[in-house]
């Protein structure tokens, strides 16, 4: 599989000059973000924007590890037999037109899948996205070049996702908001060859990568699926597109997946160790934080210091905590004691812990930092859930202390945030930088703190 | 109670003239803010700030309608007998150190409710936080002048909070974010006398205000706040914290409240039309996108359409509108003969509506006009949700063609936005001006789609 992911070089099928057509996206892509040999072909063309042309795929001079196909349906298994005589181990097709328009296109595919079977060419796609490594820089999709414009910011969370459109809005929206960087986003389309679970198992093994979040429409090869998940030493979140019977009516017309029993199929996920999710936001957050904390010591151990400037916002977050079956820790005498140093005399200090009283005597920065330090000195404190206002008072908070100490105590600590626009993002993308998870939602961070302690094969989420 | 809301006077006992302390920062709030009369009170200053100072709330002139007090619990009563004795309709008291600190503090709230009682002075607070009206620019409050730097934005929901700090720092941060402007903040903390029922009352009279959202730890005048609700003819949303046991137990240190059981208190407030929320940002959104559709024609019907960029969006959008009991409407045959001009041929159309293909062939404003118009035209058709993309192909939606055509066909219409982040910003608040309520998270989108269509009476959130 490592073809796909680092080529020597590509051959692009269906290059165009023409700067309003896919081929051309593709191709622009490919020279900005790929350092190897890049071979446009098209006998239309002796050249395009500056590469030499070719007339047709087996012409291609070495190095050539990967054919990206963008031409009409009834042209692409001619082509993916050129591919093989050739000897291009991988070829990626990026155009629709098959198993999701119908019978017709259904015939397209099922020959690409008897090709790759005869010749052992592996066949991504089609009906997809392709592939971007943002950690590496490499753009293997017609993707939009705004994702270029605030450049690519790598993560530590792998995506899988059957369906080409989403993840290409999805990286964009991701990239922009500094709440998450990515590492690979893998578009699978129609999967007439390789599939979920070829790409798992690449994943698994593949060290720029903390986590994999899968969007499926089906998982035709169950049972590898599920095998793959249990065996894997990383977090994977499933979102399962077609888990009612309209959805999953709606998934047979997109990528002609045939959906499962909704409660078979998360059973067996949870049992695999996956963690469910139900949108697409909430299995990137949960993600995400699984990437910071894969393996929680004392996991299954959930009593949870709230560190609040806002009364309400502690007892929602209690409120929310229960109804995932995670509870506030009863504090230790000694923390109390430690605690009331921060705070004025008069405050009468509890679980969760209003440190607006502390922060008006002690300022922000020491209340924080003071308050961290006790919660994580208790024994009977397993988390911490730390509520950030910025922008305002207690925007002198310093993350990396607080942080530090956490993780010196192996704690993990989970932050929402609310404030001034721009010191979010910058707080966010500094606490992301740290290894803190920030969510803008106390029900999103409750669920991932959740997902943390309780792991997926405890309690599955959705 | 409008002295509360519209004084000509205020009286500000605890001025100071130390710039870090509250009582300066809320004359520096008033001085920014409010038009009408403003009469520093503190014996040790002659001015402040350019105004004059007064020795005693009863030397202040004429007009006076309100006072605002922050100074030590232990001084409160003193003064509000005394603003009763200078015929002083309303004291806003922003001090803390009463009930919520324990037994003495609790003695000292009592003796202010005692004096309301006797001398009919109205009492708002104590440990609260005020009043901000975003539509006349007035702030009866400390919260951080942060708030001033981007300006207030107006809008028609109305907040009620238990609680200080959470309603300024929520309103920092729903005013940057571009998500929604606010009509009236009130922060009425321990409810010494002036309560929510009072405050609902005043706000579904208000003109200003569209749809109300409160926050609540006790509500100890269920039987009168469950009427009120009732023969509201706006929309309420309430969060009620301390609904597990461990937050009622924090509530009661919070503001000394009595938190009811909770399945009573859902019954109750289901069955008296309000909509429960879990969140505050749900609760907000909930808010926000009820006081867009106060009124469905047709209420109760909830076959939708989905128009969507991305087939897994749409399929997701199908599984969480079937946990909520919405339908995908079923599109009629001349619904489908309209939405084939947009479509290239090859394509079956059916709902969700993948308009990527369309947004090909047409372009994406053609596609999403023709899309609105024909599903608006088909009677199956109750409401719509809309999937955009902004920043890449589909930046070009005509926002308020799709809004008027909605409107005419009196089908609310919902959107999900992802996208680049400067430009999701600008979508959203294009959109919420029109009246179009935007998410940026799919199920969010769907709760507030169902909260719109079933009502508060007919099916709880949470």
């Amino acid at each position: 599989m490592d073809f796909f992911f680092n080529p020597r070089g590509i051959a692009l099928v269906g290059a165009t000059a023409n700067t309003n057509k896919v081929g051309f996206s593709i191709l622009k892509n490919l020279s900005a973000s790929f350092k190897g040999e890049i071979y446009p072909v098209n006998p239309r063309y002796s050249d395009i924007d500056g590469f030499k042309c070719y007339a047709s795929v087996t012409e291609v001079p070495d190095p050539v590890d990967l054919a990206i196909v963008f031409v009409p349906a009834p042209m692409v298994p001619r082509i993916i037999r050129e591919c093989a005589q050739r000897g291009i181990p991988g070829a990626m097709i990026q155009s629709a037109g098959f198993a999701e328009v119908g019978e017709k296109g259904k015939a397209l595919q099922d020959e690409l899948t008897e090709i790759a079977r005869l010749t052992g060419i592996r066949i991504w796609g089609p009906n997809c996205m392709g592939l971007v490594d943002a950690i590496h820089g490499k753009v293997f999709s017609f993707v939009s070049p705004a994702i270029w414009d605030e450049g690519l910011t790598g993560g530590s969370v792998s995506l899988v996702v059957q369906s080409g459109m989403l993840s290409a809005g999805f990286l964009i929206d991701l990239m922009t908001h500094g709440k998450m960087g990515i590492s690979k986003a893998c578009s699978i389309g129609n999967k007439a060859d390789v599939d979920e679970c070829d790409i798992l198992e690449y994943l698994i093994e593949d060290p720029h990568t903390g986590a994999i979040a899968l969007y499926l429409e089906s998982i035709p090869e169950g049972r590898r699926f599920l095998d793959i998940c249990t065996r894997s030493g990383k977090p994977i979140v499933a979102l399962k597109g077609g888990r009612s019977l309209k959805g999953a009516q709606a998934a047979m017309s997109h990528t002609a997946s045939l959906a499962g029993d909704r409660e078979v199929v998360s059973g067996a996920l949870a049992q695999a160790g996956v963690v469910e999710a139900a949108d697409f936001g909430q299995m990137m957050d949960l993600a995400r934080t699984l990437a910071m904390y894969p393996r929680v010591p004392g996991q299954g151990k959930s009593r949870i210091a709230v560190l609040t400037f806002s009364g309400a916002a502690g007892i929602v977050s209690t409120d929310l905590m229960d109804q995932e079956g995670l509870e506030l820790a009863d504090l230790s005498g000694d923390t109390i004691e430690r605690l009331r140093e921060i705070f004025p005399s008069w405050m009468p200090v509890s679980n969760p812990i209003d440190l607006w009283p502390a922060i008006e005597k002690s300022g922000s920065e020491r209340a924080y930092r003071e308050a961290v330090r006790a919660v994580c000195a208790d024994p009977g404190v397993h988390a911490l859930f730390l509520h950030v206002f910025v922008g305002g008072v207690t925007r002198h908070v310093d993350i990396s202390t607080i942080v530090e100490t956490a993780r010196d105590a192996r704690k993990p600590l989970f932050c929402w945030l609310i404030g001034k626009r721009e010191e979010t993002r910058e707080f966010q993308m500094q606490a992301h930088e740290l290894g803190m998870p920030v969510f803008r939602e106390i029900c999103r961070a409750v669920e991932c703190m959740a997902a943390v302690l309780h792991g997926g094969k405890l309690r599955p989420q959705a």
